[in-house]
């Protein structure tokens, strides 16, 4: 590639953001759109009186919402959010001073001498600058052996120290926050209860007994109530239908005059006799919620030998969580219980057996789908190199001559089919982590955004640069390993044009369209509003998909991590990208996101890992490119890096993990003894009680807007 | 090796082991060798009494002992002895069950097979049996691709089944002893106590200080006590000094009479004037009491910031162990305290960062002696290749053609050669796990016991077993890694025949030689009579070198293992090998061991991890062998063994292993509570608050085995 097309690329990418960023400042001032780009504010009532009123500046472009999503603090982003949302803010801080002194030295120090390197053989002409392909910014334009080279083991060195450094920092920052957190957190349901599984139930008494038993037998103090799970799928489904229904009834009610609500009873309504639609209704809500009731008395007997357990103290929680409490470790199997609304309920499947066989299916299942994507992977890949596509389709080849075909071929078409394969993979990273067992979305989130992570690093980044010739060039593996080694080094020394378009292209562009524009959900809420009618309860408002976006973000970390000292050219367009991630996701955490859970900012460990993995593989291709650049001295020297970046991990593991597992003794003590001056705490202690009630097994309670003599089953005569 | 060789050497071992079991019978009964051969009974005055008695049958050799070894049910075994002795002894029925269904399995159905095969070409004639070589009872003896195959597929198959089974059992049958102990057991000092290490000491206030405020404002209704540690290396000194004085001064006290007390005071005794030798000792250990007391006070200030914590229940023990401290958790760091008598003081490094990297020193450390210990094992495998040996040393060839000097060459140089290095390697191996901040001897010996199981893998059987003829063919793996993959297999094979060595050299006869005669003890014993008199105070009742023990016994059981399907010809001889342990062990745990600590059976997983290594080991083997013979069927049918092996290793360690690290909430419980009732729990508390001080701290007490006027001080006229 060279640097007119990259140019190109930029410029045509360039053109789509602005012109995303100028439709949005637009479509987001009008009303009808609220519900796309701030369903948390209308949810929060705030902006709903905007609605009506009219004015032209509601048509101008302006930049207004920019410094509106930059001006809060931390801290106010921490009240209005969660502390998810604000280590979600960590990472780009974190990329962006990575990449902001990384881009410096890249930029000011490392592409100079690669560009006056003579490797490949170019003069010092800068005239002819965008001709010139972009390997001349790359390390491969030094010359072999030079000792310029030594600049660049200088440079991975004291980046490695700063990106620790860094890493510190953050971790012990982000450890402060979730202290400051939990202190100044209100009494939660979930910091006083844990969840109980394998009840080893004998034969005669219930569940619920022998709950009730164990703990007031060695809980005495401390023990408070428990709530029992049960086998609640089928009931579920009731449920949800009878609510659907009755928000049909309401929106009938409201909306259709009483000679309207009469339809006929046959095949699409147009046959049969007459009948009053809301009395067919009623009738029908009323039959559902009698199925509810007698499901909800059945469903009592189908007990799952798993109960949450709620204590009157956190300490008493905490024993209760980190001490094995039975002689067989396999029952009385204890794990933090998540927040109320956080609660997983229709995967509960609870023999110690089955959940940990689920687990390696559920492993060996995520192995096989990141491996086997390969396949589109691979085909995708030999859209690059279009002479072998020639060669098997020879009538393509006219079309195929076409610049600008083979440009967008090589450049766009490739990233965008992946891009669209890669859409389906969260999903069912989702899915295959709520079969894993776990018990709250957070956890099937974090779970899936581990999973997303590996299959992003192992398709995108290994295997997208590396597959689409090393297939090729396999039979030199089997006739010699060293060259086949080599051979792979420059490969990816290569392919960095690669990556420099999809930081432009899947970065810029997608993050523009997908995240602050809403490209979805705008043109799915442009096709549903002829057909419904304003329902302001039907307003769902989205919650951040961590699992997708954080793997996003740290992919591109990895990019520029360990392309860093190979093609220092990425880095300014990686800052690009911070800086855009950081307004962009900042204002959709104020507008558009509410939080759904609060892990206390889990995630982090997660991201800290990746940037640990990140920096041991630019060890390891430095070791292999300063090894190819024949000077073996400073790869020799570059081993104790990985070793030493792997040691400081270790030390990062025993110093911070430990903090985002649980709370130490000092902290529940301090803070139980603060509720014991509260005096509201007995009304939270009987909020407790109840708070972990299965929702389906509630008596059904109907959000009465009106007064109850309005009521749609009133009215609609039942 | 042919069957004539193997039974002279089984002879000869045979020969040895009768003369030793002869020998060890009539030794037993000299009163002169109880000290050797029942220091235990001795050191509990029970055998004492019979050291005047004469009869004539002292000088028959019996077999009574095995009986009263064979006698006591496990019951009493656990009474007279400890928890880890009857774990010890399970390795014994464990091993013996096994290998007893291996040898049947072996011996009737696969030798046969093997032997009726005729892949090395050999007719059926029985009358030559003496001259064949072991090869043809090994597996190498079936043709390619037979059928009879199969029988050895299935006893793989079914001899992983049993054995796991097996496993499991022993595994709940030690998990129910182990709970049982622990119910049994009466209020000990270490299952209160809890050891801090990492205090953070504020500059102000000292450790001791700071350790009771943190804890009586953490824990105000359990913490009783706390004991803080000091650096007491040099004390540690000086009192054993003291000690070793007092002990000579009442040992000339009560030999010698008056007159022979002076000496005089120049070299060697010889020069200079009379003075009263008992009037010098005297003086020098007044003089070393003094510097004693005068360290013990100068001590009080180096703290070292750990400190042993005293709980007043079990239960508040255990949360303070297993729940984190404080909000760093590299600081108020728990961990299980030991048995007072267990602490092992000397080395005491406290800080978190220090004892990480001595760890990391110590595992390389651990690691390089591992591998470097491949040089003397090639050198001695180098004396099985003669003909190597004669084309480097020419003038060595009439000797070595001598039938005699070659089989003693082949046969038994080399083990004993690698016997003699590798009594090296067990003190190194308890060094290098001090050095990796263990507290106690327990610890020390449990992780010396790991490192000398991988290292005896490694070096005798991998490294033993191959390298011999490995690195003469080492330029095969250049040209072709599947043919190096083939001879390492064929070459493990045939290398049977040194194994079944082992077993009979190092197995029976170091075992009856080393472990039931005791032969170092007793020339020890026998050289040190003339010059020592009868000193009772200075016996020393050993305790079983678990750490050196457990690894050769496991050794045994991974050749058993590994060999049972390729030549089952070694089965036999380690069911020989098991019993005569079994009898043996027993007899001296009975008589001579005294147990130096009670871990509760904690040695166990160590057993239950190396017997899966044998078996996937096992599993790998069995791949590729029958991948040699043209079975690939059968090869790839066995791929699933070992994943199935250790998926459940892996349900094991869920199952069982956490009953091997904590007592679980119901235990804590059910003690504490029977405690409440006793009345000498009071008595116990006040013990408990002493129990962890450090015993060079002690006020210097001398055990006055006499009335106060006759101690040897106030005789000294000091």
């Amino acid at each position: 590639m060279i640097v007119w097309a990259l140019l190109t690329s930029v410029g045509i990418n360039l053109g789509l953001c602005l012109l995303f960023f100028t439709l949005y400042s637009v479509l987001r001032k009008q009303p009808s759109n609220l519900d796309v780009y701030a369903p948390r504010l209308v949810a929060a009532k705030k902006e709903s009186e905007q609605r009506n009123g009219f004015n032209f500046e509601r048509l101008l472009p302006t930049a207004g919402w920019v410094k509106r999503a930059w001006q809060p603090s931390e801290d106010e982003l921490l009240l209005v959010t969660s502390l998810d949302a604000v280590v979600f803010m960590r990472i780009f801080i974190f990329s962006l001073r990575v990449f902001g002194f990384a881009g410096i030295v890249g930029v000011l120090i490392l592409l100079p001498i690669n560009y006056l390197g003579s490797q490949l053989d170019v003069d010092f002409d800068f005239s002819d600058l965008p001709n010139k392909s972009l390997d001349s910014f790359s390390i491969s334009n030094v010359s072999d052996g030079s000792k310029w080279l030594w600049v660049h083991f200088c440079a991975v060195y004291i980046f490695s120290g700063v990106v620790c450094y860094l890493l510190h920092y953050e971790y012990s920052y982000i450890s402060s926050k979730r202290y400051a957190h939990y202190y100044s957190s209100k009494p939660q349901p979930h910091q006083f209860t844990i969840l109980v599984r394998g009840i080893p139930v004998s034969s005669g008494s219930s569940c619920s007994e022998t709950v009730e038993r164990f703990f007031t037998e060695y809980y005495p103090s401390t023990y408070l109530s428990h709530a029992v799970v049960r086998r609640t799928n089928k009931l579920q489904r009731l449920t949800s239908d009878a609510e659907k229904l009755y928000r049909r009834l309401v929106h009938l009610k409201s909306e259709t005059k009483p000679q309207q609500r009469s339809r006929r009873d046959g095949f699409c309504g147009l046959f049969g006799r007459k009948v009053d639609v809301l009395n067919q209704y009623g009738k029908k809500l009323e039959n559902l919620e009698d199925n509810v009731r007698m499901e909800q008395l059945s469903v009592a007997g189908k007990e799952v030998p798993a109960a949450f357990v709620s204590f009157k103290s956190r300490l008493g929680a905490a024993i209760a969580l980190q001490i094995q409490q039975g002689t067989n470790p396999t029952e009385w199997v204890t794990e933090r219980a998540p927040e109320p609304q956080d609660v997983h309920w229709p995967f509960f499947s609870s023999s110690f057996i089955k959940r940990w066989i689920s687990k390696l299916v559920v492993v060996v299942a995520c192995a096989a789908l990141t491996i086997l994507f390969l396949i589109p992977v691979v085909i995708v890949q030999g859209l690059t190199h279009l002479e072998q596509l020639e060669t098997w389709f020879p009538f393509l080849k006219s079309i195929l001559n076409l610049t600008v075909v083979s440009e967008v071929i090589t450049g766009y078409l490739p990233s965008l089919i992946l891009q669209l394969f890669l859409s389906f993979v969260p999903p069912i990273m989702i899915m295959l982590s709520s079969m894993e067992g776990c018990i709250s979305f957070s956890q099937i989130e974090k779970s899936a955004c581990t999973k997303m992570l590996w299959f992003t690093i192992w398709n995108i980044f290994l295997a997208n640069t590396l597959s689409g010739s090393v297939l090729y060039r396999f039979n030199i593996f089997l006739l010699s390993p060293k060259r086949f080694q080599e051979s792979l080094l420059m490969l990816f020394l290569h392919r960095h044009h690669s990556s420099l378009h999809s930081v432009v292209t899947s970065g810029w562009t997608s993050l523009l369209s997908s995240e602050l524009f809403r490209l979805h959900p705008l043109i799915c809420s442009i096709i549903k509003r002829p057909f419904s009618g304003k329902d302001d309860d039907e307003l769902e408002v989205p919650s951040i998909p961590y699992h997708s976006d954080i793997p996003k973000v740290l992919f591109f970390g990895l990019l520029g991590i360990t392309y860093f000292f190979l093609a220092p050219l990425i880095l300014p367009f990686l800052v690009v990208y911070c800086c855009l991630g950081y307004i962009i996701y900042r204002n959709q955490l104020l507008n558009v996101y509410a939080p759904k859970y609060e892990t206390g900012g889990r995630f982090w460990p997660t991201v800290h890992n990746s940037t640990i993995f990140s920096l041991v593989l630019m060890h390891i291709i430095a070791i292999g490119i300063f090894g190819l650049k024949n000077l073996s001295l400073a790869a020799s020297l570059i081993v104790p890096l990985p070793i030493l970046t792997l040691l400081f991990n270790e030390y990062c593991r025993k110093r911070f993990l430990p903090i985002f597992e649980d709370y130490p003794v000092e902290c529940l003590i301090k803070k139980d003894r603060e509720d014991q001056n509260d005096p509201t705490i007995a009304v939270f202690y009987n909020k407790l009680s109840t708070a972990y009630e299965d929702p389906a097994l509630m008596p059904i309670r109907h959000p009465r807007s009106t007064d109850d003599h309005n009521s749609p089953l009133l009215q609609a005569g039942v």
